[in-house]
């Protein structure tokens, strides 16, 4: 299994509106992109002193299934028009499982 | 549920058998913390250039059961022995979902 973890922070000037569109956008994909075997998606809960805004957990059967997930136009159509305009910082990692 | 993600880059001088050690004691924790109902540590996979190095994702039934983790000794110990002397960033969020 390769698990797929991005955690965001938004900028200063991001909208709670596009912020809601990114959950909204995101929770879109498992229904076009059947290689996601599970998808959590959402805010930061607020417990802790400086995390980041926002985390993204994807899971996949194979690293080529992941790279369909990465790749695929519906998934980059969410990056490019609700991620982009609003991140500030981004940080990744694939974990082999 | 809870799923506390944390994303850790380490420094230019951490040796493999520091970053192997990190892993090594982590996964001691779940026999330790009956609070961790799933728990995937591991370096990046190597797939994607700018990548973050290590990944930590555990899944807690409530917020009181990840504070216990997060507070207990024997976590601690590890982020205090393993994590700190090697983590040059951290990027952690706390989903509920």
């Amino acid at each position: 299994m390769i698990r797929h973890i991005v955690l965001f922070t938004w900028t200063e000037a991001a909208t709670a509106e596009q912020k809601a569109a990114v959950t909204a956008e995101l929770r879109k994909l498992p229904g076009l992109i059947p290689q996601l075997r599970a998808y959590t998606v959402g805010a930061d809960a607020g417990i802790n002193q400086g995390n980041h805004d926002y985390a993204v957990v994807a899971d996949f059967d194979s690293v080529d299934d992941y790279l369909v997930y990465r790749d695929h136009p519906d998934h980059q159509k969410v990056i490019a028009e609700h991620i982009k305009p609003i991140v500030a910082t981004r940080a990744a990692v694939q974990l082999e499982l």
